[in-house]
Parts: structure tokens; C-alpha cells; sequence
């Protein structure tokens, strides 16, 4: 059983990383806006205890330290204008891939791009829900599903897609799997919180404009059937991360594209969540291979 | 530096799970014959000694405990024969996938099918070498990509066809990912021992006839392009696992195939390192979605 109801990984006023559970000021929902958290004793995963301790937040990290993520997977066309947009079929099963740890990033870093994913303009975002497994399920019904997950964030599924099309032999890892290139939070709401996480507006605006705006209502494969569908013959771990898809808007889908460059502002939304507001900077040319 | 020659994680005598490195009879060279082992104090990753204290070995375990596994790379067809047995070509890039931490398992334990991977025969087999990262690495060279390697093992990347080929959109990894679906072990051999790790045989026999039977020298991207070609952009973190692909000979090549089935015992085996030996488990029947 969950104590907190926005979770949250911060750097404290005295230096230090602490797990907390936000304080929001009067009639703000955005986890984002948090200057102070109650510090939580023990691992959110298990006993854990919400105390008395309030901590000035200085800034706001990935809501779950590396060591505590295990697994990330990725829904692809999981919003059916979306396969659309990307000429793809509405697709019969979940299509499932994978991002590494090292992708995930906090809410407001930047989404470092290197330097072998510069030579194309091809750089795209997607906002998406991101579901946080909070228990063991293996074999799991899609009505028992929300028993396992913790909470709900807002990620960014960060694509090059020259890289994720033609240079991975139809995979798509290497195009999505780049350092950063999982920028996530402000923080994890919880499932008492989030009683429905199919019906929440998610959004991503670039430079202040919005481009993609829609509800998970529209999910192809909701987060109850999509849980039980990974957790076929598979464990899915408490720290689990699952990025569910993203619906229409990205630049790819578009005719003439607005690639992400050098210096733009993406920021992703969730209703009851919030926004993760991330910078787009390319590394220095370093070697290559 | 590791201390270590054969790292085993392995069940004593005692009740207790330990690291510790092989102690193998004179002659022997596969780590899966270990009957005793020197007990490892502190972390393979980090500073580690390997002590005096000698411990019978009851059971080998997966050579790394889950906790000190990241994320697990595949390459999809890396050598040639195999690629053109898949009818596929010969690829221009690595091909990358990734399974989950759960998938790994240990050199002797079943292989458990879920229900929902035996309703079509076409359950295969792939040994491969699989390299331990052992320090972290973000763009490095070819020339020096072995100093980042802890060490070697063999491992089955047990697959799916139907639900690699058909069920995923195009994407392998949920045909690839269950419980149990990467045995791997018996031992890590470490890059001390392994001086050349392109020149090795590699082979796999199910109920003792030998259906693969190769060199990792046919590599089409041999073990420091590909730590190079992965590290691009992207931090390889110690504890990060790399299936290398699998030499011709696998079922979904053969005219009729033999899938395997309920009871068949897969060897896979690697020069310098070992034998894992994995019998094929159905699991009963469980709801399915």
C-alpha cells in the first residue's frame, strides 16, 4: 500500500536526494510546481513511511533513482491516429520495445543529442503516459491489473528516426534508446490518485506551441489490457517502467516536418500529473565510429 | 582489475549463495564442472577480493544475481550463414534488441514455456557468446572496447517464431522475452582468460545431436565493433549483458524443423567457458488473456 500521493526524487536545500512526497500549493496539480516535499523513509516499492520532515526542493530528478528501475518498455502505435499519421496498420497486438535505464532523465533536464544522431534532421518527440509497476504480476488479468502499478508519470519517448527506420534492420532500439533520450516525471502520481488513467488530456507543446494534444481515452490498448498483455509468461518487476504509446502530432507524421533542433523546448503534459520541460542540446562532435 | 579467472555464483553447501571463482579439476575447462569455489568478497564490478575460504558447490546460479544485471542487449542476425537461413539480408548496422532482466537465468534451469508460447510449434534455440560489461562505457573505439568487458559467458536466446515474427508488428521482443528465456552461465570467463573472444567454437545440441556448431570468428560486427556501435550516445553500464547473435543451424532454418518441445535438453556451449544445459518445461495451462 502506497502512503504517498505524488511521489517525487529531489535534491534538498541541504544538498542531499531524497524520496518525498510532494506539497503542492492551494488548487495547483502540477508535480512540476512543488517547492517542498515530506521526506519518505524506506523504498516507495515496499515499507515505506511518509514523515513529518519537510525538505525545500531544489530541484526535481527522474522520480526513481536508476537502481530502482528495472525494466523499460515501450508501447509503439498504441493510439490508433497516430498509426495513421506513421502509415502504419492499427496493430493487432501491442508492439512492444525497449528503451535501456541509461535513457531515463528527470523532468527538466536536457535531452542531450549525440553527436551520431546530429547528421539527420530527423530528431521527434512523443509525450506518453507512463505506467510504474509497483508489485510482481505475472499472468495478470486486465481486471486485476491496476492492482500492480504503483503510479502514473508523463515520459518522453525521444525518437531519431532515421535511426529507428533504416538503420536497425526494423528494429526500432537504437533510434529510441540514447542517453536521455527518457525524460520522465515531475513525478509519480499515485493510483489512488489517478483512479482512471484512460481518461486524462496528454499534450506536448514545442517552443510554447502545442502539437500534440488528446486524451488516453484513445490508447489502442488501454493500461489494464496492457499490462496484462506484458505479463504473459513474463514478470513484470516493481520498478518497471511501461511507456504506453503516443497519440497523433509527432513531426513525423507531418508534411512538412518540424524536426526538433538545437535549443527547442519540449515540454509533455499529463492531466494530474503534470509537465516535464526538457531542452534540446546537442553534444559536441566527438569521435565516431 | 579482476581478480577473478571463472566467476560462478553458485548455492554452497552451507545454504548460502556466494560469487567466488571456479576452482575446476586439472584438464577441465568447462566452468559447469566446478565442484568448489574460492568465495568472492565484495562486488565482481567493483573492488573485490577473492578470498582463501573454499566452498563446496551444491547448485550454479545465473553468474550474475539480478540486482547486478542493467539492461540486456541482443544483435539479431551476426553471422552470415544465419542471416541467410532467416532469409534475411545480410545487415548494415547491428541489428538490436533488448530483453528483460527476468528473462535471465542460470546455466541448468528449465527452460518454462507459458501457456501462451506452446500453442504453435516454434520454439528455437540460439547459442550465443555474451559479453559482461564491466565498466562503464560511452563512446569508445573499437580498438579499445575490450578494456570495458568483464568477461564472457554462453547463453541460449531462446525464441518464439510466431509470436517474433507475427505478433509483435515487427518488433521481436515480446517472442524473445519471457521468464526464463535467456539461460546463461556456467561461469563468467574472464577477459584475462579470454584473450581473442572472435576466435572460439561455439555449438549447440539438443538431446545430444549437435544442430550448431561454429566459430564466433564468423561474426558479421565481431565483439569490439560491437561495444563500440552500442556505446554510441549511450552509456553501457557495468553489469550490461550483450547476446552477440547466434551461427547457422537454428530450427527456423532447417526445411522441416525441429522445434523443440515439451522434455528436449538444449546444450549450448563455448570454447574456454562451458556447457549450459536447459530442459525444455511447458508450464500448465493458466488463464490467458
Amino acid at each position: 500500500m502506497t502512503q504517498f500521493s505524488r511521489l517525487v526524487r529531489f535534491l534538498a536545500k541541504d544538498g542531499r536526494t531524497y524520496y518525498g512526497d510532494a506539497i503542492l500549493p492551494a488548487g495547483i496539480t502540477d508535480i512540476g510546481k512543488a517547492r517542498q516535499a515530506r521526506v519518505i523513509r524506506g523504498s516507495p516499492f515496499t515499507t515505506h513511511e511518509v514523515t513529518d520532515q519537510v525538505e525545500d526542493v531544489r530541484m526535481l530528478l527522474s522520480p526513481l533513482a536508476r537502481d530502482d528501475i528495472k525494466t523499460v518498455r515501450c508501447l509503439g502505435l498504441n493510439y490508433a491516429e497516430h498509426a495513421r499519421e506513421s502509415k502504419m496498420p492499427i496493430p493487432k497486438y501491442p508492439i512492444l520495445f525497449y528503451k535501456p535505464v541509461t535513457a531515463v532523465s528527470g523532468p527538466f533536464d536536457p535531452i542531450p543529442v549525440p553527436s551520431q544522431a546530429q547528421e539527420a534532421p530527423s530528431l521527434d518527440y512523443e509525450c506518453e503516459l507512463v505506467t510504474v509497476i509497483g508489485k510482481a504480476a505475472y499472468n495478470v488479468s486486465a481486471a486485476n491489473a491496476l492492482d500492480y502499478v504503483l503510479g502514473y508519470a508523463i515520459g518522453n519517448d525521444v525518437s531519431n528516426r532515421i535511426w529507428q527506420a533504416e538503420r536497425g534492420g526494423g528494429q526500432w532500439s537504437l533510434g529510441k534508446g540514447f542517453d536521455g533520450w527518457a525524460p520522465m516525471g515531475p513525478g509519480i502520481a499515485s493510483k489512488d490518485l489517478i483512479k482512471d488513467p484512460n481518461n486524462l488530456r496528454i499534450s506536448t507543446k514545442v517552443n510554447g506551441k502545442t502539437v500534440q494534444d488528446n486524451s488516453t481515452k484513445d490508447m489502442i490498448f488501454n493500461v489494464r489490457d496492457t499490462i496484462a498483455f506484458l505479463s504473459q509468461g513474463t514478470t513484470l518487476l516493481p520498478g518497471d517502467l511501461i511507456f504506453t504509446g503516443t497519440p497523433q502530432g509527432v513531426a513525423m507524421g507531418q508534411k512538412s516536418p518540424n524536426w526538433l533542433k538545437e535549443g527547442d523546448v519540449v515540454e509533455v503534459s499529463l492531466e494530474g500529473v503534470g509537465t516535464c520541460v526538457n531542452k534540446v542540446e546537442y553534444e559536441k562532435q566527438r569521435s565516431k565510429l
